[in-house]
């Protein structure tokens, strides 16, 4: 595993947010991500809280936009963020639409040609970048959370459940809660997966509940003039699988909040304290 | 006047960010502000902050990048945030540099051809923007304050000093303190007020404080880190008039912080604090 290549750094709130990028094995070319280090990790290692954007973001976004730094400063956390798909080897028809390929890898691995040579964001997220992480920053491999919005929420939940002896706190803004039963998702698994649906319910996080898989307990916000809500987040359907298998879980619905950024940042205060509480 | 046109308005911190357009007389065309309204103006007008961005940034990238929404709601206060330079009607070789023309209106009242047909962000921004807020939104016409960063930190301190009577807090981020003795200071007042530097010292900071204007007492943080510290920003100089003059400064300067928004929304809270005390 080569050493991530700095982009530039930036102090920020007493530690520092840098950005990155490394040759992955698992997406077989360049890919780019974000850290924020807190003035605690000089002295010891601390708890390392994962970060998956949405459809058409960057390792940028949640640095710029999601106000955690402040937050996680406080609680003595590094913060990691990845882009969203591959970007630096090229797919046919990669950038035809914003909601599939670039900036829309969805945290699987796909199965599918062209898609299955270097989709793996599944693979990449839950354990190339934690041990790329681990080995180059002062993050503790035994105190991993994650979190992240809409796609990237789904994405966290479905990797916790996979590994839960990695990850030990979860949390999602307006995930897409239910991609087999979603426009979105339909596409995105179709093209990834392929028409086999046995495979689809082993990266729907709905599915994989239903199935049996569980998560520490779980804060969800969601807003209720967020646009993409009843057409495509179906949180009422990942909260129906968790009431009948016993799976914990806080859902909060708040009036007159959308689906960006100006949502995400008033309640990160929150969800930063929900990792710390888990992980320190 | 015309009353502002909605762009678009997200939820936030309990409060509404909205983006606006409206007809401007000043600039003689279109023009772009943001505007946040915290949950305490549903009742009562509260008081206003205006802050003025830096080169190459919109009305959008204080709102997005600043961190200040969470701190303006728990204070009570309404933030503005105007595009930095006309756009809408063009003028030739206004797109020639990122440090001149768009995006770099430079908060003054151009005099030479053919830039004083519109570039007139000085009145634009201590007139015309106050008016129309205070007959659109719940601001309180008698508590303004004012702040900004870099090229806006400048035209926070200059606004002030000539609008006392109207502004009551100052602050700024990395100011261009004394921008007649710069680069981008000279660039710009050579085109927009001509040779004459008489007039550059109607709209330079520093030497309106040596002419004996004065401001209320002022909090100015400035990052050691800065790129553009040595050769464009001169805050010493800006320093040592206020020392002369006997006006009251709290000029931080801050290891290891460069001047982007990672360095901004480190230090909004006392911002926003400091604008409060005198406000409320």
């Amino acid at each position: 595993m080569s050493a991530p290549i700095e982009i530039s750094r930036h102090r920020c709130f007493g530690g520092e947010v840098g950005f990155y990028r490394h040759a992955s094995l698992e997406i077989g070319g360049e890919m780019r991500f974000s850290v924020f280090v807190p003035e605690a990790a000089k002295t010891s290692k601390v708890p390392a809280l994962l970060y998956l954007a949405g459809l058409t973001c960057t390792e940028e976004t949640f640095m710029i936009k999601g106000g955690a730094q402040q937050h996680a400063a406080k609680a003595g956390l590094i913060l990691v963020a990845p882009d969203t798909s591959p970007r630096d080897r090229r797919h046919p028809g990669d950038d035809a639409s914003w909601d599939f390929g670039l900036g829309a890898g969805f945290y699987l691995d796909a199965m599918q040609e062209p898609w299955r040579d270097g989709y793996r964001m599944g693979s990449y997220v839950s354990r190339e970048l934690p041990q790329l992480i681990e080995a180059n920053f002062p993050a503790n491999p035994d105190r991993w959370g994650i979190f992240g919005h809409s796609m990237g929420g789904h994405g966290a939940l479905v990797t916790a459940l996979k590994m839960p002896e990695k990850f030990h706190s979860v949390s999602a803004f307006a995930p897409i809660a239910a991609p087999s039963q979603c426009p979105w998702g339909e596409k995105a698994f179709s093209a990834y997966l392929g028409p086999d649906c046995t495979l689809w319910a082993e990266w729907d996080a709905t599915a994989l509940i239903e199935k049996g898989l569980r998560l520490p307990p779980l804060l969800i916000d969601q807003g209720l003039a967020d646009q993409f809500l009843e057409r495509q987040l179906h949180p009422h359907l990942f909260e129906a699988a968790c009431v009948k298998a016993g799976q914990p879980l806080t859902l909060r619905r708040h009036e007159g909040y959308d689906h960006g950024y100006y949502f995400i940042s008033t309640f990160m205060a929150d969800h930063i304290a929900h990792h710390a509480k888990a992980l320190i």
